[in-house]
């Protein structure tokens, strides 16, 4: 399914993924005002409700690219529907890369040639295509009944998303209708990619999309629901793993906010705070930080005197102040691979989870000269 | 003015600031809803307008510290009350340093001792005194008619200060009723500290104050006001240059926003951006990050095709498209000490600057074990 067309120097740079047959489908797009053209073109496409294939392209992300680069975009998706034979607006593009710079379209053109015969069935094969300064692919498929949901993604920088994600495709071979899998796909995402931070950029191409073939026929609603939760939130967590530079995967839970957008809110302070993710990267127990990234919402209610914390399951914060807790036990707690930070505001019932990583010199090294890479 | 008692291995740990007669005084305080002692404090004292002298230790910043704390931050104003035979209710203490440790107040009190026979006149002297992980002490003095402005400060990291800013000590001899001195203290914090990020953190212990003991008389009012402005944002830039970890100094202005508010979010945006952050330490020409961190402002106007962007004064975005510019020279205008983003919306009269710095290794060495060091 991916190829190697010469964008990128090496590795593979374009990744088609295409249905048997025409499938029902819904996305969501990044929030940022500077939208890609492949993003500008696909809140269209999708609005029909159905697609038969996406193709891909990394390197290059299409945006800040003007009318040619909406022209180009259009140009992958007529290449795709030539080579497979099926009509040119059941195909969406994505592309990731680069701001500010042309496709080579002529390359794309010429790379989908002969596309259609090396179609595998390995999604991480797929992964492996969209990768930009990911580390490995990522894809997972889980069973529904006598359906299968098959998820596949990117992630590593520039990794904020709002209503949407970074590249994520569903595909399932359940019977499920363009409505309903609009609205199911709306309640995963807000619960796991808007609640993954790597750091705090949102990117101008974020997208998600779901394709639902029907070739296995109906399964109960709500499993298949649970299942598509389930599905987006092990993908949150292996994007958040994969953050640029990461070396661990930061997990905020906050408990007992006054409602659940200040929930969110404070929880995305706590993984998105610099202090508190290189306190993680350190390992060291500086709790200090924490009380800073809770206390700097300051449109959220916050009564320091009733705030009890937890790290990996460890009190470390009650009664306003720091417990007595044993520091070279915290210390080898947060010198795992997965840090728990646990927040109870004690004021109501408002709870959220989000997701991050650690801040290391490798996000520094990776981003001081990505563009010359 | 400063002294060693003994809480920070080496160096410097406690200053004090005092004038010879009492001052009018006027101070903001950090909106981080987990306030030390001292903020705690320093709210009530402030509001009678008037200030003798100010006790300030760094390494320890007396935050999350219960009861305990809010007396040990009266018995820091005392001690300094009885050296000084003042009225202790015109003493105002500060602490910074590592959140969460009581302070070692025994030794703050007989540090305290005999200090007031070794004062000096160089501010310099007292801003080394309050140094955290700032590289170098930071003060400037500048004359208003026959009177003088001196200010002092300190910051490097959790610094996103908000209606106020770290640790910021503002002294003249002119004279200035206490309401007076407030509304300019205000009005200069807004565009300078409150335009600064050095890492998105606000601090918990952020204090602004200004004293003016009236011994130089009055001096024309509009001028004081510019000249207060002016000491501000210079601190700012001091502050900024010296980031933790910082080698640049970033300064984003925001041309032809909606709104002067819509403004001032997208220039924050702008240099709290990592991926902006480390553009400018690789001094790569990635524009395509500062489009995706004004489009992530999604509270605000964007509008792709009028935005027009210079770095360094150097054309880069136009009509929707990077402009044909020598990315060699752009390369070169990147690696200076200064970088300066210049966006112009093109959609109302708003304008605002922001100041922050880039975002290095070093920043990750300090934080990643600041609290053990």
């Amino acid at each position: 399914m991916p190829a190697s067309i010469g964008i990128k120097e090496k590795g593979n740079d374009l990744s088609v993924f295409c249905s048997e047959v025409r499938a029902n489908a819904a996305g969501v797009f990044t929030q940022n005002q500077f939208p890609g053209a492949p993003v500008i073109l696909g809140r269209k496409i999708i609005q029909q409700g159905v697609l038969r294939a996406i193709i891909v392209n990394s390197r290059i992300s299409n945006v800040g690219t003007g009318a040619l680069g909406i022209e180009n975009a259009r140009r992958m998706a007529d290449a795709l529907a030539k080579e497979f034979d099926i009509p040119r607006e059941e195909v969406i593009m994505s592309s990731t890369g680069v701001i500010g710079q042309q496709l080579p379209i002529e390359k794309i053109e010429q790379g989908v040639r002969g596309i259609s015969e090396i179609l595998e069935d390995d999604p991480l094969v797929g992964a492996a295509g969209i990768m930009t300064t990911d580390t490995y692919p990522k894809a997972l498929s889980l069973s529904v009944g006598d359906a299968v949901i098959t998820i596949v993604g990117k992630g590593a920088g520039m990794i904020e998303p709002n209503m949407a994600t970074m590249l994520v495709y569903i595909f399932t071979d359940a019977a499920v209708d363009a409505a309903r899998l609009d609205d199911m796909l709306r309640g995963a995402v807000r619960d796991s990619f808007n609640m993954l931070s790597v750091d705090t950029d949102t990117s101008t191409s974020d997208t998600c999309l779901i394709m639902a073939n029907g070739l296995a026929g109906k399964v109960d609603e709500a499993l298949f629901r649970e299942s598509l939760n389930f599905a987006c939130l092990e993908m949150t967590k292996l994007l958040a793993r994969d953050g640029e530079g990461a070396t661990k995967l930061l997990v905020a839970k906050v408990r007992g906010a006054k409602t659940e957008e200040e929930a969110r809110i404070i929880a995305k302070s706590l993984i998105n705070s610099p202090l508190v993710k290189t306190m993680a990267y350190g390992a060291d127990p500086n709790i200090g930080r924490v009380l800073m990234a809770i206390g700097k919402c300051t449109n959220c209610e916050v009564r320091p005197e009733r705030i009890e914390i937890r790290i990996n399951g460890r009190q470390v914060f009650k009664d306003e102040s720091r417990t007595d807790f044993d520091e070279v036990e915290v210390r080898k707690l947060l010198s795992g691979e997965l840090i728990e930070i646990k927040s109870h505001l004690n004021i109501g019932e408002g709870m959220a989870t989000a997701y991050g990583c650690d801040l290391t010199e490798g996000y520094i090294r990776e981003n001081a000269a990505y563009y010359s890479s």
